[in-house]
């Protein structure tokens, strides 16, 4: 072929084997720090909020604490800016403060099956990133755990082998609990919008209304968003994953690291819903000896227990382990932040995607008053607000299952004529043992069919409701505007009356109106009785249709 | 404060201690497989085929080969099916087989500066991964580089490390160059669509009209692409960074693994465009002495250099190590493959974004025709196509720089009424030499001002010429029409005619025949003169402005 010989001798197998390198995750996520989110000057900002806060979040939860979150962003040169985010949580150790700000893929959360705000051990610590790269400082770090030691520490990663540097560590006395991180960072921009920190610290407060959170802005302005619950939300539970969301992989290795000596134990104490009668049929389901030790077990062997799993017959998922927000808590905060005209909650019960992860999806939406967006021309837009495990989502709504799901409701149906122009905040929560985001940054839900179409029934229930709500509201103004039509002309018919009659105008004036509202009562009155006639006949038509059958 | 005594003691700071726990990026991306495109049972084995090809296609390009490629999909069972690539690339090394199929992060591509599809060696490794996580089973590769001798070897991942497991190695005697991988995987389903295998293999051939893909599908139908050039496109050219486009952190990891020996040498030799006017003048403006180690460079020290850097002139990025699709390779591969009625393709110059990385834009739009998608019912949608380095992307529209481009035109001025609904094929290629894309899965771009404003650019330059076609086959149609509504009365007229003059009726219908055709022609030369006499009057007036001047 004459094609040989034009190949490039330094590009052949040999030379490539050369070029061949291995790297470190910090430094994959170093060159692709768009996939955290970190990319875009507003978009860094308000990632860098994002990660802090839900740290802090979900550390106050494991520890049964009602949340006070202190925010700051200080402005130190043109896209250049401080941040301290401050919170009465637990508190770190000296051991793990290192881990959690200095090395990516390290945490509490990754190896648990929980409702948890992160899931990935990547935020923080990517943050540490961000600053040195931008800045070459590392983030200072104090902790306290509430005992009147408290230490403070800089910490910045080693990206060739991504661990944690710490230096300038010292203790010293203070009555402080809780975690208080500051860090520089340059390449940001903080501008109010939709998609700035302090929208995403509002819409935080309407997802958490136990969380009091007090943030300062660069202008020296401060917002407070006080908690409008003073319920802590029920501590979400670690599951045990569920025979029917596991593959033989997982099987795999979760037998590699049980505690348990036998397979009969390990499939009774690591996995849920695991009663003894389906023990038994699993037993009979397998060809090999279940006392056997479960490191030892091989492919083909947990592929039959997967395939005894698929056949026999579980309680679903436990979902006491998932912490809703609560539709009582919803309306709170909706009204306390959103305050629309109608506003109608529906929290659906917990479902389960992927054979075994427990979700559960509630929604709200919001007509009128201070609902939807507002342009800069006065124009109102509508507004869906995305949130996942109770942490906003603010971009990538494009390739969201919770964008999806609402563009796929033909809200023509439910009195919404121009969705898109109306003024309307559609909610939207998902909370899950694991939210399947589509990218490392957390911003978008991957659209799992069973997701989307939970999403879209809660829609479609709340919207019946909302659609009530406004056919009541335009009957109500079309009454009103007869109402107004009527009385407008009565001063002038009033007059010129009290003219021809000789009666007092005012006299007059009051009649006329008392006939107005008499007449509208009547009219309401009518179609009261017209509306229980029909009743009456749809009940006798179907006893006729009974009747005949 | 009463809510102390609610710490839950489990979760103290201590006790979250003990959860904390290091993880491999292979136990990241194995649990978060939605990141790198694996999931959904369509799209996984749509990005199973992409991880094969972009990196048979890489292979080649850089070994200066003409691509063959040979796909196969074999269903084994029920969403369980086999995959086969086979190029005949440069092969891969014993050394080097293992880690580019068995570990993450490992790689020819991540450190260098490159048009290539691939540029994160986590792809093929990824699909190990996937192999191994729904089948249990390893990737059989065959590698030989020409020179009579071959191996097979079995790849598996320990994910616990992210390292490589080989078995089964065996040499063998046959004369084949290249690489061909087979590896099973369950959990995916082949099903003709928008974003299958199919469309993904159509849509490369497209935009690289110099590969040759023979693809057979399950049903054991044969795909065959063949190339429409035999010009194997300049090889890529890796790239020194750009002054304007490194950071403070880039300078001083570069800094760290340079081989020069003085900073003045370092800023010489590993910068592009660093000539000996622009070292002066970055000598005078740091207050430290260039005859330094580089690897004793602070973080300061790199500060002022990177300051330096803005503040002097240099030439723009090369831009001749892109390797764009070319307007008449577009041209050619659309004509054989959408087959418009008609088609307009811009290539743009090569431009920079981010201060440092240059990339360019290729568009064509084609009109009518098999252009555009068609629905089931027969109906025509706009169908957008996007590449990037040569790569189609098939996912994730909604959150691509390239689709926020293509919405943002204003499609009705160029004669487009209804974008949407109109049968028209959008073609977009970015060549860059780092895409940044919003995630691992590679199927987006993130949407960089600059990026997005010049594809908008080169589809409002291809949307006038579109547009002035447009507006022509719309005045063809109309003179269509008329010349139709005149001739179908000539039989009648000329009927009634002859009866009445009793002149032959064939006579008199080549007659009325003629007048009409000279009827319309004469208004075209009407139109012609009077638009030389507009444009004669707008030199005139020109001319009168100049004057006047």
């Amino acid at each position: 072929m004459a094609k040989e010989q034009q190949i490039d001798i330094t590009t052949t197998a040999e030379a490539l084997a050369k070029e061949f390198k291995e790297h470190s995750v910090a430094e994959f996520f170093k060159k692709n720090r768009q996939m955290l989110g970190l990319y875009g000057k507003i978009r860094s900002l308000t990632t860098i909020i994002h990660e802090y806060v839900t740290n802090s979040l979900d550390a106050c939860e494991e520890a049964n604490i009602l949340p006070e979150i202190e925010i700051k962003i200080d402005e130190l040169g043109p896209e250049y800016y401080e941040v301290t985010v401050k919170d009465n949580g637990p508190g770190l150790t000296k051991e793990v403060v290192g881990k959690a700000f200095g090395q990516l893929l390290a945490g509490t959360k990754f190896h648990r099956l929980m409702q948890m705000r992160g899931q990935q051990g990547i935020g923080a610590a990517g943050c540490t990133m961000f600053s040195q790269m931008t800045t070459g400082k590392p983030v200072k770090v104090i902790s306290g755990t509430g005992n009147g030691k408290c230490f403070a520490v800089e910490i910045s990663i080693d990206a060739k082998t991504n661990q944690p540097k710490l230096s300038n560590y010292k203790e010293f006395k203070r009555n402080f609990r809780g975690v208080a991180v500051r860090a520089k960072f340059k390449e940001v921009l903080y501008k109010e919008s939709e998609q700035s920190p302090l929208e995403y610290i509002r819409r935080t407060a309407i997802a958490n209304p136990h969380v009091t959170i007090k943030f300062t802005d660069p202008s020296g302005k401060k917002h407070i968003f006080k908690r409008t619950s003073n319920k802590i939300p029920k501590k979400p539970k670690a599951v045990k994953p569920h025979p029917k969301g596991v593959t033989v992989d997982d099987v795999l290795s979760y037998a590699r690291s049980t505690k348990a000596q036998k397979v009969i134990s390990f499939l009774k104490n690591d996995f849920d819903r695991m009663g003894a009668k389906a023990l038994e049929e699993i037993s009979k389901k397998v060809n090999f000896d279940l006392n056997k030790d479960p490191r030892s077990l091989t492919w083909e062997e947990a592929e039959q227990i997967v395939k005894a799993f698929r056949e026999t017959d579980f309680l679903a998922p436990s979902t006491d382990t998932l912490s809703p927000i609560g539709e009582e808590q919803i309306k709170k905060s909706f009204q306390t932040i959103v305050k629309p005209e109608f506003l109608s909650v529906v929290s659906r019960k917990p479902k389960v995607y992927a054979g075994g992860f427990a979700f559960q999806v509630e929604v709200g939406i919001g007509v009128g008053g201070e609902a939807g967006r507002t342009l800069a021309n006065g124009e109102k837009k509508a507004e869906i607000m995305r949130f996942a495990n109770k942490v906003p989502l603010l971009f990538d709504a494009g390739s969201c299952a919770i964008t999806k799901a609402v563009q796929s409701v033909d809200w023509k149906r439910y009195g919404l004529k121009d969705f898109e122009n109306s003024p309307v905040t559609v909610f939207v929560s998902l909370v899950s043992v694991y939210v399947p985001y589509t990218g490392a940054g957390k911003q978008a839900v991957a659209d799992i069919d069973e997701i989307v179409e939970e999403i879209k029934l809660a829609l479609m229930d709340s919207g019946r409701r909302t659609s009530r709500y406004l056919a009541a509201l335009r009957k109500e103004r079309e009454k009103q505007m007869r109402r107004e039509a009527f009385m407008k002309y009565i001063p002038e018919v009033s007059s010129a009356l009290a003219k021809i009659t000789k009666v007092k105008e005012d006299k007059l004036k009051k009649k006329l109106e008392k006939l107005v509202l008499d007449k509208l009562k009547l009219e309401e009155l009518e179609e009261k009785i017209e509306k229980a006639r029909a009743e009456a006949r749809g009940k006798e038509v179907k006893s006729n249709a009974k009747e005949s059958n």
